[in-house]
Parts: structure tokens; C-alpha cells; sequence
């Protein structure tokens, strides 16, 4: 019997992988369906009814739609509390205080990490794949952008083992998926392994078997049941 | 005496105005404390352990600190739930189904709306009165961006009457700052006033008390005590 959880896009896209990294991390089973996006699938009446923007990865558990990959992760958590990983969102008994201590960090991925880490990571990984010409000024000034933030996470990663204390949290696996793609396909590793703290940090989370799974996924041409 | 809550910040920044309307909303008593960016203060180490980033808001309860305008948000409403409006993330009857239906559009805010409107509001209201030239090139650009979110929105608010439904929560409230700017301080209001669903939504919102304050805090030369 197919999972009730389907999440509707390819591993590749980050965003799509950063869903299913939460789904592994709290042990719900889901399954992958892929969207043609070079037929413009994505851009259809019904794709639109899941995911207004006409973006991967659309998400849907039983009658409930949500868009947005960190919407959604939340929501995971949320629903989820009591199955797989129960700290992604903070240790019940820290409330507000805990989840806020996480919560600041999944919004300083969205808000300063993502955006020239992934406008690298389209320069660089995507665009050639796509059969585009590649802006080497866009990368560079990204990449001048995103070492400032790199810089804050350096410091950061040296007071504790993970972003938001001594746990793994929504907080690095938020993180992960544009990491990955600086580390293992830019050719922009450096970044990451030069910095001492975030080099130790991404061998670490990046060693959980939630993460090798999604890799697994990733290197499937199409996507398949998860 | 002084509330325990602090945020520094000018009430003109709008992630500053984000955070004031959610503790208006919550009636919580807050104090603004002014950050003098012109000296650098918020790149000072005491304003660093706030705020690592070096911008404001930072944010201060008691002994905890938050920082990023919707993760400070969020902690509001988790600390504060069974203060003043107690339905900015859910009922708590709705669950994480609720909650889900209102972050999927606070993360939209921070993704797809934010960056544009934030762009625009910067060239066409912030540059000029830091005796900068407007970039028209980068307001044009930005502004069809924008216009692709915004007519995902208004088609959205032509089957709700707020983003998230029949209520007022904080997937409304993120998004105020900004279209506050667009509206009454670039000359840019047609992108919101043309669009028939979403003028008759922001001539809503902007008429809750809340927000007035916060207009009203923002017509302050200098941050005073809320």
C-alpha cells in the first residue's frame, strides 16, 4: 500500500531534498513522485492546486497540502512529534525558548545561507546541466556574500557541537542539502573544508544515515519509492 | 519599571516594525532601544552576542535572545500563547494542520515576497535618504519579480479573506512591513492598490489598531519606550 505522505519533485532539487531529509530523520515513510518540469508539469492547473508558486517540492499527507520546504519540514516535526527523531523542533520540556533557539537558525538558512549558496550552486551545478553558459560574476560575487555568513557559522560552530547546542536539529538539517552541493559539486568544497568548525560539523551530520539515504536517492535517475 | 522585553532596532527598519506589530498584537509591553547604525553599533561585540549577523532587530526576553524578525515572531506566539491575539499561529484545536496552513505563507513572505519588495522599497525610500543613487535597473527588475508573487496572492486572496483563511494570523503580519513601503513610501502603490483582492486586504490590515501604533512608533524621530 502506497505511504500516505507523497512528495511531489526530484531528489536533485534541494528543496525537495531537504523534505526528504526530515522524513528519514523522524521515520515516516513517503514516497517521491516525480513532475516533468521540462514538460512544464510544475506549471499545471493540478501541480498549481498543490503548490501555488509552481515549485518543487509540492507535499501532501492524506488530505493536507503544505508548500515551501521549511513549511513543510516544521509541519513534519509538528505532526510527527512522537515518531523517529523527537528533537528536531527542541525537547518538549524547553518549550518556546528551545524551539526559538533552533527556529532563528532555520530562518538564517533561509534568509542569509540560501540564496548565494544557491545561486552558486545554479551557476555552477545546474545551469551546465541545463546546457546554459555559466556567469562566473555571479558566482563570485555569491561567494563573496556568502563568506560573511560562513564567517558568523564558523564562530558559531566553535562554542557548540550544532548550530542551535549539543543536539542535531531542524537547524543543520535546514543546512544541509545547499552544503552538499557546495562540498560535492561546485567544485567550491573549500568554502566549507576550510573553515575548521563547519568542516568538522558537515562530516559529522552528513554521516547520519538519514543523509546517506537521501544521497541514495539523489544518484536514482528517476525518483523511486521511498 | 522597565518591560522585560527589548528590541533594538529603528522602528522605520521593517524587520523592526515586523516584530513591534506581533507584540502589539500579543499585548505584550516591549521597550524599543536604539541602535546607532550610523556608528556602527551593530557591529560592536555587545551587539553581536544579540545578534551575530550585525542587524537588527535583536531581541531580548528576560535572559533569552532571538534573533530574525519571524523567528523572534514565532517565539512570541509560542511564549506569549495565552496572550492578546491567541490566533496568530493556529487554534490550538487545529494542530499541526493549522499551523501548517499559516507558515507555508510566512515562509512565502521570507522567500518569494521579501526579497523584491525589500529591494524596491531599498532603491526607492532607503538609498536616497542615506544620499545614495536609485538603481532604476534593479527596481525594474525587481518589480516583475514582484509581480509574479503578487498575482499568486491576489488570486490566493480571492478565495480567502486573509492568507491563511478566515482569521487574521501571522501570515498577514509578515508581510505588512514591506507592503506598508510599497504602498505609502515609493510610489510603487499600484502594485498592491491595482490588484483588487489584495487592496481590499491591505485596507484591512492596515486598519487593525496594531498597526497604527507601529506607524505611529515609525513617526518617532528616535525609538521611545511602547
Amino acid at each position: 500500500m502506497a505511504a500516505p505522505v507523497t512528495v511531489y519533485g526530484p531528489a536533485i532539487s534541494p528543496a525537495v531534498a531537504r523534505v526528504a531529509a526530515c522524513l528519514l530523520e523522524k521515520d515516516v515513510a513517503f514516497q517521491l513522485e516525480a513532475v516533468d518540469m521540462s514538460k512544464g508539469e510544475h506549471k499545471s492547473p493540478s501541480f498549481l492546486k498543490l503548490q501555488p508558486f509552481g515549485q518543487v517540492p509540492a507535499f501532501k499527507d492524506h488530505l493536507t497540502t503544505v508548500f515551501e520546504s521549511r513549511a513543510i519540514c516544521r509541519y513534519i516535526c509538528d505532526q510527527y512529534s512522537d515518531r523517529g527523531n523527537q528533537t528536531l523542533l527542541g525537547r518538549k520540556e524547553d518549550g518556546a525558548v528551545g524551539r526559538a533557539a533552533i527556529e532563528q537558525w532555520v530562518e538564517s538558512e533561509g534568509q542569509a545561507f540560501n540564496p548565494p549558496s544557491l545561486a552558486i550552486a545554479f551557476q555552477l551545478t545546474f545551469a551546465p546541466l541545463m546546457g546554459m553558459a555559466t556567469d562566473m560574476a555571479v558566482v563570485e560575487q555569491n561567494e563573496a556574500k556568502l563568506a560573511k555568513v560562513l564567517d558568523v557559522y564558523e564562530r558559531r560552530l566553535a562554542e557548540s557541537q550544532y548550530f542551535a547546542g549539543d543536539e542535531f536539529t531542524l537547524a543543520d538539517l535546514v543546512h544541509m542539502p545547499n552544503t552538499d552541493l557546495l562540498v560535492s559539486k561546485t567544485g567550491k568544497a573549500g568554502l566549507i573544508t576550510e573553515r575548521k568548525n563547519l568542516s568538522r560539523w558537515w562530516d559529522e551530520v552528513s554521516a547520519r544515515p538519514s543523509w546517506k539515504k537521501v544521497v541514495e536517492l539523489q544518484s536514482v535517475p528517476r525518483p523511486s519509492k521511498a
